[in-house]
């Protein structure tokens, strides 16, 4: 399926992934690579065909050479993007586990001997700064997760359980002792709980071993597990997961970027000033201020505003707004431009020692959809992309293009969400016209990495 | 209508509201009262009157005696606690105000002559701890927010006016100097705004008045106000406004409380720890954890988790937890229920150092709802409550006893409104049987004091 097409930069992409670093940016490590720069297990590719895909002239869409490769059908398409970096820096990852129960002695509340707990998964990864985070965490991210599964497993798995509020390492007999009132926890909430802390146990993995690995630049994650009837979205950055059922768009996602986390970023450098390192206001100005208007009044918003007021403006409001910028364009401290994701440990303020790390949350939204609370029909779809689809599609968008392709599948085509997938990835991508990448209105395609995923939910049905 | 019983409760009564202080907490303040305690000024009682309304075996449900003096034929209703305070801690106020230009000089964005703009104005004041910050914020908050509407006035009144970014006082003609891009700031924003500015000033009032005057307690704040075609609800407490429309429920406000409020205040701990004075822990256990516990897993979440998790207890998980308690007995600090509002500047931990107020904000959520896009019969409302009446009755159950009341009304009666806030108290409170109040179903009846205002909305579609 992968257009066999070599461009000049394929050259330069065999010297960059045979070297030591898996990023685009000079200066890199010395350090090894913990893992190769690839592209997602699932597409097979060969190591000729990861150089084809990197082509930025033709931007081969790359599908799955054998749907089997994936589970419930699912659909799968990528592009890399026009330029912007040499490598494609999204990266994927989907799996089926099997969480076992931890060897005799350390399991904890123990009840019924039960053996194993499966769940299916599937993540995209958004890279900036080099794919280094990105390609740790596809490796690693499930893992993480299926860990922190474990700890509540035998919970999960007795549905008349009501999760015991502690448990005795080592005397799994003992009951829970209880005093006061004891608040309820449900089953759902110890999944959220667990997929929460993975990804803070992931990005803390990666803070350590970049003592001992190159590990480049930062990534969003957008995971979603299905487990015991359940669907879990889990968001961090600025990939965006929707459902279609019935033709109808359900948003299962929120975006994280420096204008929907304004208030949360100017409470913590209100509260930390010294994050700022003297260089940046919390203030927020409908743009820059100039010496001149000192004493003269402006609009602003603090951390506790949603609505703008007037203020003198002082000395201090000439400092560098510590968001600035509208749109796909708005960045925290002059640097990035999404604030959820792992890694960026290293990541600075230009020429200074201002870390943005401490503006970023490694910490996941997690949504719920009950799945098999649902009848779902072959058409009704979860569609994950990361923001090169979403820049230049709306939601709208993406729901007629999806339920216009599947009406015109055969319904028992397994075949029919992956080609979906790559037509989605056409309509966001474009065609290359002599002013670039162009899409339907002769709209400016996406010049960005694009991954997207398509899952049918009627699966989940089935195995209730 | 006020029903005229006098009770053992009424001379002390007299004597607190003779006295010096305002509240009922002992070891009250020598300083005087700025405002003497009363009811609503547009309920126009005499001080006898006053006094009957807090008679806590009767209960009597005050109502407006002339419907005239509210705008819109607002519907009032009020009725004291069950002996929880002496007094009747809730406040009510309800003005039309009118924002008169600034005097020549001092006048930013000069453009038009504008000479004056009306608002509409309902709010409602929960006191705990004492009535004074009630009492005061109900004189005062209307013109706070006067005050700011009055900065941005010029620009309201100019529907095809872009919010100029800066004016330079003095020098009104100066065309605003722009350069980079600049942020489009809607009128709409500048009022929320300005309402968000308004309660941090009463507070800031409060606070600084408090030096020479007797402000006892805190209070929540739930406002209403009518600017040119819209509705602006700013709450910061736990009362609540919803707007019936064909007989639906469109909920208007959120709550604020230790539990809908428990990320931010554990992130403010986690990056303040000082502020728990190595007595509380920012983490949330389902229960007290107990020291023989030490070392074993428990449950448990922080600031960046919605679910749950295990943890091993260590001997800091044993301090106390900044929120403990679920639904009406969550408290923060083991202090107060709610965390949002205005005053509390001394309210500390009991027998401690420990200053609850850097947890409370002053800062409300406005929420804009656009009344003059939508038709509304005469039927169509909106509620304002304070907890007592939201503590018994759901939003369907108001909305059921709300459109079944006004449908058995003439439409033509102005005071339908007043008799529904009644029947709406009435239905909170409950009658006194041997079992203490008791409602419908012979659930508990609201000890707590309860205000309402039922507010017809089709005097906004007129206005337009």
């Amino acid at each position: 399926m992968l257009t066999r097409v070599k461009s000049a930069v394929a050259n330069f992409m065999g010297g960059m992934m045979a070297g030591g670093s898996n990023g685009d940016h000079p200066g890199g490590s010395d350090l090894p690579l913990k893992y190769p720069y690839s592209r997602p297990e699932f597409l097979g590719l060969s190591p000729d065909e990861v150089e084809c895909s990197a082509d930025h002239i033709a931007r081969p869409i790359l599908i799955l050479k054998e749907t089997k490769r994936l589970p419930w059908s699912t659909g799968y398409a990528e592009v890399i993007n026009a330029g912007k970096s040499t490598l494609n820096e999204d990266q994927a990852c989907c799996e089926v586990l099997v969480v076992k129960r931890r060897p005799p002695g350390t399991s904890t509340p123990n009840r019924t001997p039960m053996t194993h707990l499966t769940f299916h998964y599937w993540a995209l990864f958004d890279g900036h700064a080099g794919s280094g985070a990105a390609v740790m965490a596809s490796h690693l991210l499930h893992h993480h997760i299926a860990l922190h599964l474990q700890e509540v497993m035998e919970i999960l798995c007795t549905p008349s359980l009501v999760p015991p509020t502690s448990g005795a390492p080592g005397s799994p007999s003992t009951p829970p002792t209880r005093f006061f009132t004891e608040k309820k926890v449900s089953h759902e909430s110890l999944v959220i709980g667990a997929i929460e802390n993975a990804f803070k146990d992931m990005d803390v993995q990666i803070e350590k071993e970049k003592a001992v690995y190159n590990i480049s630049g930062g990534c969003t994650a957008l995971v979603v597990i299905y487990l015991l009837g359940k669907l879990y979205v889990g968001n961090a950055g600025d990939s965006r997961a929707i459902i279609i059922r019935a033709g109808e768009v359900i948003p299962v996602s929120t975006e994280f970027t420096p204008e929907s986390e304004r208030q949360r970023l100017q409470f913590l450098a209100y509260m930390q000033p010294h994050l700022l390192g003297n260089e940046f206001t919390h203030l927020e100005f409908p743009r820059r201020v100039q010496r001149k208007e000192v004493g003269k009044r402006m609009l602003y918003r603090d951390f506790t505003m949603s609505g703008w007021a007037y203020k003198t403006i002082e000395d201090d409001d000439l400092k560098f707004p510590l968001i600035y910028g509208e749109g796909k364009k708005a960045r925290v401290l002059a640097t990035i431009g999404v604030t959820r994701g792992l890694g960026d440990h290293n990541l600075k303020v230009h020429d200074s020692n201002i870390y943005i790390k401490p503006f970023l949350s490694c910490c996941p939204e997690v949504r719920v959809y009950q799945l098999g609370q649902c009848e779902h029909g072959a058409d009704d779809v979860l569609v994950l992309g990361t923001d090169g689809l979403w820049d230049v599609l709306s939601n709208q968008e993406v729901t007629e293009a999806v339920t216009c392709f599947l009406a015109n599948c055969d319904p028992d085509d397994q075949h029919r969400y992956t080609m979906a997938a790559q037509d989605l990835v056409m309509r966001a991508r474009g065609v290359l016209k002599d002013r670039g990448w162009r899409i339907t209105n002769d709209r400016l395609g996406s010049g960005d990495d694009i991954s997207v995923y398509i899952i049918p939910l009627m699966y989940g049905n089935k195995q209730n």
